[in-house]
C-alpha cells in the first residue's frame, strides 16, 4: 500500500463567522491509498475549535502501517486495526480512502455496496452565517435565495439579534424552511426563551443550543420545554460511536459529522444507535473539498437532514464529486466515493 | 419480481430435548424471489415456541407486493419497505432471499459486500442437548467429540444434574470449552446457586439462566453474582432491534438469531448496538436447512461466539453452503448467501 499526504489549504468565498469566531481559509489535509492499480483519497477537515492541526494529521498518515489494508477487499479487517489517534478528523480521511479504494476494487459506487438508493438523499441545507448588522446580513442571506433549507446561524450574543436574523430569514426566504444552529451559544434559560418564539416562527429544528458539555442544559430543555417544539439536534455535543447513548432521552436528533466520528464506519454505527433509540438523523459537514462531502452524502439517503455545504462556501476545492444542486444532493455514479481530480 | 414459497420439512437425527420439550422434525418454509434473471433464497424456521405456524409463514410470503424489490440494487429500499409482520421467521426469509439475490446481482460473496474476513468467523459451539439418564448423555456427548466448543443444554429440571451432565461433559470432552445454555430453565435465586459452581469448572459462559421476561432475575443476577463470573448471554430476552437496549447492563452479551430478528439487517443494526453497549455477541441458530445457516454464517466475522449447527442435527439438508467443519466456519465463495440447491 503506497500512502500519500497532500495539504489542502482552501480558500473560503466569504469570511464565515459562527458564535466561534472568524476565518477565512482553512488548512484540511487528503490521504491517497494506493495498491499499485487503484487510489483511493480521504479527506481530514483541520477544525481548530476541534483541536486540530495539520501536523497531528499528517504525522498520523505518515506513520500508518505499510500493511495496511494488504488486502483492501477486507475493508473491516484495514478498518479495525487503524492505529488509535485523537484526531479524529485523521482517522476520519483514512476511513474515506479505504471506502473509495474498496468501492473502486469492486467497481461499484459506495452508495450501490451499502445498498442505498441515490434518489432518497436528504435535502441538503444551506448555512447563513452570522453577520455584524442587519444590512450585511441581509445579503448573507440573499446567497440562500433558491435553496429549499436554510441554516441560520445563531448565537450572536444577543438573543434579539438573533430573532431578528432569524425574522429576516423568514421575510426573504419565505419558500424555503429555516432551520437555526445556535452553535453552543446560549445558556439553557436563554434557550428556553428564545426556542418557543423560534418555535412560533416554525423553525425546522434548533441545533446545538446549549454548550457542548452542558448536560445540565440538555436535561433543563427537556423538562422545561414546552411540547410540540421543533426537534433539538446534538452537534458539538456529539462527537464518536461512544457519544450517541449518553444523549438518549435529552435530545431528539444528532448531527454526524465524519471528521467528527472518525469516518463513514462509526457513522454507519452511529446512525443505527440513533435509529434504536428514536433519534432522528443529519449529516453535516466542516469547512472541506468535495472528497470528504461526497463521502458525507454517500450517507444521507439514510438521514433525515444533511448540511453538506462545505465545499460551497471554497473558491479552490480541486475534486467534483456529489453535487448540492440547491440543496437536492446528488451522488456521482463513478466506483467508490465518486470523486474525480480537476487541478493538481 | 417472482416469489415462490416452498415447504421444507426438517428430519432429524435425534429427538432434540431442551428445557421446552422433545422434537424429531420441524416444519420450515423457503422464499425464493425471482427477478427473471437471478434467484434469491430465504428460509423462515418455524419454531413453534416462538409463536410461528407454517400457515402464518407462507401467508406472508404470499401476500408480498409483487412490487418488491422492482430495483433488487436498492437493498436498503426493499427491506424498509417490507410490510410489518409479527411472525420474524417470515420477515428474516424474505431479508435473506433479497441479500442473496442483492448480492447475486453485484456477483459477490454477501461479506466481501460487507467488507469482512471470512477467515475470521467465530468458532461454532457444537450443541449437546438434554438426556434422560447418565447414559444416555454419554453417548449424546460422544458426538461432541473433536468440537473445539461445545455448549450443553441445562435447565434439566434439577441443579444437580444440570452439574453432573456438566461434570460428564468436563471429562469426556477435555481438549474442548464448554458453555452451558439453561434456556430459561433457572429460577434466579437457582441461577445464583449454580453459576459459582460452572464458573469454578471454567465454562466459557452461561447462555439464558433466567426465563424470557425474567429481568427482575437478570438483575438480580447481575448484583448478586461474585465478580469474574462467566459471561452471562441472552438469548430468549433478546429478540428484536428493540430488545436489546433494555438489556443494557444486565448481560453481557446477546444472542442473535436471524428468525428471532428479522433477518440480516436487523441482525447488524443489532451487533452495532450491542458493540455500542460492550456486549459481546453470539450468532445463532434453529433447527434450519444450509440456507438459514449460511446467512448466518455471513455474520459470524463480526461476533465473538458462533452456535450454527442447526443443519448438522438434520438428515435432510437439500441445500449446502457454509460448512461448519468441526466448529471452523467455511463460507461459500460463490456470490450471494452461496447456498446451491443439492436436492428438489
Amino acid at each position: 500500500m503506497h500512502i500519500r499526504s497532500e495539504k489542502l489549504s482552501l480558500q473560503l468565498e466569504n469570511p464565515f463567522k459562527i458564535s466561534y469566531g472568524a476565518t477565512t481559509t482553512r488548512q484540511n489535509a487528503l490521504v491517497h491509498l494506493s495498491d499499485g492499480e487503484l487510489t483511493g483519497v480521504g479527506e481530514a477537515a483541520v477544525v481548530p475549535y476541534y483541536g486540530e492541526t495539520p501536523e497531528r494529521v499528517t504525522t498520523y498518515f505518515e506513520n500508518l502501517p505499510s500493511a495496511l489494508a494488504e488486502n483492501v477487499l477486507l475493508l473491516e479487517d484495514a478498518l479495525t486495526q487503524l492505529p488509535p489517534t485523537e484526531s479524529s478528523a485523521a482517522r476520519a480521511a483514512v476511513d474515506m480512502a479505504l471506502h473509495d479504494l474498496w468501492a473502486k476494487k469492486l467497481g461499484q459506487p459506495l452508495y450501490r455496496l451499502w445498498g442505498l438508493n441515490p434518489e432518497r438523499c436528504a435535502t441538503s441545507s444551506y448555512t447563513v452565517a452570522l453577520a455584524d448588522d442587519e444590512a450585511a446580513y441581509r445579503k448573507l442571506v440573499a446567497n440562500a435565495q433558491g435553496f429549499p433549507v436554510v441554516k441560520l446561524k445563531l448565537g450572536s450574543g444577543s438573543l434579539d439579534t438573533d430573532l431578528k436574523f432569524t425574522q429576516i430569514a423568514m421575510t426573504l426566504l419565505s419558500d424555503a424552511q429555516i432551520c437555526v444552529d445556535a452553535n453552543g451559544g446560549w445558556s439553557a434559560p436563554d434557550a428556553l426563551k428564545i426556542i418557543p418564539q423560534l418555535a412560533e416562527m416554525r423553525v425546522l429544528f434548533v441545533e446545538q443550543p446549549v454548550a457542548k458539555h452542558d448536560f445540565a442544559g440538555w436535561r433543563m430543555l427537556r423538562q422545561q420545554l414546552p411540547k410540540n417544539m421543533p426537534p433539538l439536534i446534538a452537534d458539538e455535543s456529539v462527537q464518536g460511536v461512544e457519544s450517541v447513548i449518553p444523549l438518549a432521552g435529552l435530545v431528539d436528533g444528532i448531527n454526524i459529522k465524519l471528521a467528527k466520528c472518525g469516518g463513514l464506519q462509526p457513522a454507519r454505527q452511529m446512525i443505527a444507535l440513533a435509529r434504536a433509540l428514536g433519534m432522528q438523523v443529519m449529516i453535516g459537514c466542516m469547512v472541506e473539498s468535495s472528497v470528504a462531502i461526497s463521502a458525507a452524502a454517500t450517507l444521507t439517503p439514510l438521514a433525515d437532514y444533511a448540511d453538506l455545504d462545505g465545499n460551497l462556501l471554497i473558491t479552490n476545492d480541486p475534486y467534483r464529486g456529489a453535487r448540492n444542486v440547491h440543496g437536492k444532493m446528488m451522488l456521482p455514479i463513478l466506483p467508490g466515493l465518486g470523486v474525480e481530480r480537476l487541478v493538481e
